[in-house]
């Protein structure tokens, strides 16, 4: 699924389906992190009016599903948690090095969010397809299509501004990576746990 | 209005015309810097689901707002700027001493964000009434009732989960420090300045 070279172990969904509660309330945060990073690459690159403009509808549009996320919360009598660490992320983020042309961290950035897209949308689509909650299905059905558009999104804006850099090249080599670090995970209740 | 102790010097118009590239970059981020407040406030208080809910509506309408000042830049031919200090809100912040219980905290964040929502309404007020270029005049005016609702929104928190806490005293201690402050200013081309 757009481009993952390890699909994640569909035992997951087994370990996810014990704890609902944990699963949305990191599902929830992940919304809100996406949010955050929507608003982070407006501060970083004001420069680019069409990155601001999308930068704004994707923060709107996460934020909107961090809403849904909490509504499911509310549905089953839960209560959103606290915010957890998000050990993948943590983890991805060691692929890029620090320094390198302004160009070269502009690519970085939108790489790093459309890899996590990326993963999330997989995430989703094995929720949707595997959960046994049938509510939950349809939201991840539903939600599922928006992450992949927002892959799309940020790995358009780096092919568009990183002229100078090989984005193919870089992206295969991330994949990689992403690849080897997927080979520990699946095994937590988290949503890219 | 909505308490304030003390009016913006009107000559802050004068100023503020003269550069509408830096009033609306400055106005831009102040939106950004609202809607990052109100995910601060879902991480932080995840254990009051009306919160919650207010402040994705808050953080949602805020950068659509964001994106309504992007575009007045666009329509004029100019560009967002780089993220601006905001002086006023530094100085205000001032007034919090650190510690406190968990309430007093609570409420002194709502009041913080509460005072800053009440002098944008103003500021908003002022250039409605007094800016020469007349799509700005209206788009000031459109602005200003949401700021006035967000204003109420967070007040009512502070009275409710502050229970044991005397806000309307806080306040008016708040309001006293923030004229105070006012004086000050009146004299830059920033939306606090």
């Amino acid at each position: 699924m757009l481009g993952l070279r390890l699909a994640t172990d569909p035992r997951w969904v087994n370990v996810v389906e014990k704890n609902i509660e944990e699963i949305l309330t990191d599902h929830a945060y992940c919304e809100q992190k996406a949010a955050s990073n929507a608003i982070t690459c407006i501060v970083k690159y004001p420069e680019y009016p069409d990155l601001v403009d999308e930068m704004v509808r994707i923060c709107r549009e996460e934020m909107e599903h961090f809403g849904m996320v909490h509504h499911e919360l509310q549905k089953r009598g839960l209560t959103l948690g606290r915010e957890r660490k998000d050990e993948y992320v943590n983890d991805l983020a060691n692929f890029f090095k620090q320094g390198g042309s302004r160009e070269q961290q502009f690519v970085d950035r939108m790489l790093f969010a459309a890899m996590i897209e990326a993963r999330s949308c997989e995430r989703f689509k094995m929720l949707s397809e595997n959960i046994s909650d049938e509510g939950l299905r349809s939201f991840y059905r539903e939600l599922m299509e928006s992450e992949a558009e927002h892959y799309a999104t940020f790995i358009g804006f780096a092919r568009k501004y990183g002229k100078d850099i090989d984005v193919d090249k870089r992206w295969n080599e991330f994949l990689e990576y992403e690849a080897e670090l997927m080979s520990k995970y699946g095994k937590k209740e988290t949503m890219h746990g």
